[in-house]
């Protein structure tokens, strides 16, 4: 069986949960918790990182830091995971869902254009596989209205982004706030998890604060302040010491795993291609702004009936590939208080893309035996 | 060194964390997730339980299963941890706090009858060191006033409540929802982690939506729908099964665990009890109608500034008592929108509650030493 994907240990996992344990302390904010905050601030120069229990609650201390109020808009893309637009709803905001690029899941800085009006707020680009969105575009459009930028990272790690004057950023480092994640499926994983990048610091204070359950515990475990007290809104976004040892673990082989699933992304290119120059299908495009991080491998198949026929045939292999998400737009909970609208390269993605088995511990031969089935597929179409 | 707290591995910790990583699955709501929850039911014959990433973010989910909205009104005990509050002010609820007893710091019924207005919404008692509310005279004011009750039973783990007609149910398993705690310096631990009970079954399914990011992904899997999407409020609630696989480890000796705590519980008793009788100290009250998890050991100084000495006297012999809550309705937060109001017991355990050390493995020895030097400090007063 090849399924979709699988979690793997890759080095000290268990032995840093024992040694937090030994330490006494696996609530959270502990030693592996800011060996992991200080990993990725020097390596992506993102000026502060704090760990989170999930990429969501990354977005929904975002948007507690933008002072989402009722009636705000938050501008998103229709094609993305249910949290990018969750995390704002729940601080009341008002969703408008825009569109995608045609062969890009990506949102669209044009169509970003076309709903902005005086009640927005924040965009939140989603970098769809780990592919940079437009950043330049959607920075311009930022500083034109005055609004925050919400980078949905979640898959966006170790990925970068070239600026017109070639200027190469990290993603997550250039909005005003990124959220990324840490789940079973992503490239470095700990289950659950995420964090949140502040890339401004005016918000520094805040953002620990929020994280504290609304109290100033940091600073006062700093030494700042004399008392901590309820000082703010907040919540428990921070993990435990499990995880964050968990994930230390593995960050401390981020670059062999970086280097096997680019490997693994090469091959399906390699193997693919022929396919996408016959027209069969469509891979993924990266722009010449944005890297590969190897995130995932996707096909675009003609329609929906070929992508079933698709996936049951790869079944029948004992290979499970899975589709993706839904148009967020025709979701029960958006027509409960908005009309239906028409956004037609979401529905194409919803409809049509296909994400291929990926993860470390996917091997060459069953990677061939992946590429080889699709090809068959094709072969009489 | 003896520390308040010290976290610990009592079995199969890591082989279970191992077994989830090898199972294919350590996201949410995995097989060890499944049993923990199982566990729980069975055990305290609770009618539905959901592992969350902490006990904050269960009282979260049960504001949202309250419907909270702007306006309403939470009646909360001043002294206890913020989230009890927090998770309600996150909706939009005005916090009405009330004070405890004089000699208990559990929420007085009679002070919540004197705080009910037509806009009250939710009473939330807070089992104060896992030792019973009177939850019959509070459920009873819920009924008459057709309120919610949210039982914050972070520290209640195994303790139980006897109504007067004899009948004896776990905490937890009386209000309408329920939210425990698995944070380091609980009685069953995993860093962070908590749970959310809920005890009438008409909220069953939106709870799973709710901590599903609001989408009815459980139902597809169950096979009730035939996809699933974006279909209510949500956030992502549930915990990695590293989380899980950890916890279910603890649980499996939960009555080894529990055994110890109340001889430590007891020692400490037995040891202190003549400074109570001198009338240097209090000590905890365990009503007739309640159980006595042994969750924590406190005594109540006699003022502020003779707990202040003794911390300091016990500090010097390596000991780490630590005070617990400030009064909330004197926190910053609470004085932004609100008048000061006067809670004298909430000040008093404020000012004179100390928790000694209290962990699993924590020695005869340590216990001994710490109860002299206790002893000690108050020969000359």
């Amino acid at each position: 069986m090849i399924p979709f994907n699988k979690p793997f240990i890759i080095g000290n996992e268990l032995r840093y949960i024992e040694e937090a344990v030994k330490s006494g302390k696996i609530s959270g904010d502990g030693l592996f918790t800011k060996k992991c905050q200080q990993f990725f601030e020097e390596k992506y120069k993102f000026p502060k990182v704090l760990l989170t229990t999930s990429c969501t609650d990354a977005l929904e201390m975002a948007a507690i830091l933008c002072d989402i109020k009722p009636g705000d808009e938050v501008i998103v893309p229709s094609y993305t995971f249910v949290s990018s637009a969750n995390a704002f709803a729940l601080r009341g905001a008002k969703i408008v869902f825009v569109d995608s690029y045609k062969d890009n899941p990506n949102i669209d800085p044009e169509e970003i254009k076309k709903h902005i009006t005086s009640n927005t707020k924040v965009i939140v680009p989603v970098h769809y596989a780990g592919v940079a969105c437009d950043m330049e575009a959607i920075m311009n459009i930022a500083k034109d209205h005055n609004l925050f930028v919400v980078e949905d990272a979640a898959q966006a790690i170790d990925s970068y982004y070239t600026f017109s004057d070639g200027t190469k950023k990290a993603l997550g480092s250039i909005g005003h706030f990124a959220a990324f994640s840490f789940h079973e499926t992503k490239n470095i994983i700990a289950g659950e998890g995420g964090m949140l990048v502040i890339n401004d610091n005016k918000y520094f204070e805040r953002a620990e604060i929020i994280r504290e359950k609304g109290t100033n515990r940091s600073a006062f475990f700093r030494g700042e302040v004399n008392k901590y007290g309820w000082v703010d809104l907040g919540s428990s976004f921070l993990p435990s010491e499990i995880i964050s040892a968990f994930l230390f673990a593995q960050l401390e082989n981020l670059d062999t795993i970086q280097a096997k699933r680019i490997d693994i992304w090469n091959r399906y290119l390699q193997g693919l291609k022929a396919l996408a120059d016959n027209n069969f299908i469509q891979l993924p495009i990266i722009p010449e702004f944005a890297t590969n991080n190897a995130h995932m491998f996707y096909i675009v198949c003609r329609n929906y009936d070929e992508r079933t026929s698709l996936i049951n045939f790869l079944k029948e292999s004992d290979i499970h590939p899975v589709f993706h998400y839904l148009s967020l737009n025709k979701s029960e909970f958006f027509l409960k208080d908005n009309l239906e609208i028409d956004i037609p390269n979401s529905d194409h993605f919803t409809d049509c893309l296909l994400r291929l088995p990926f993860y470390y511990e996917l091997s060459e031969e069953q990677q061939q035996k992946i590429i080889q089935r699709i090809n068959t597929f094709y072969q009489n179409k």
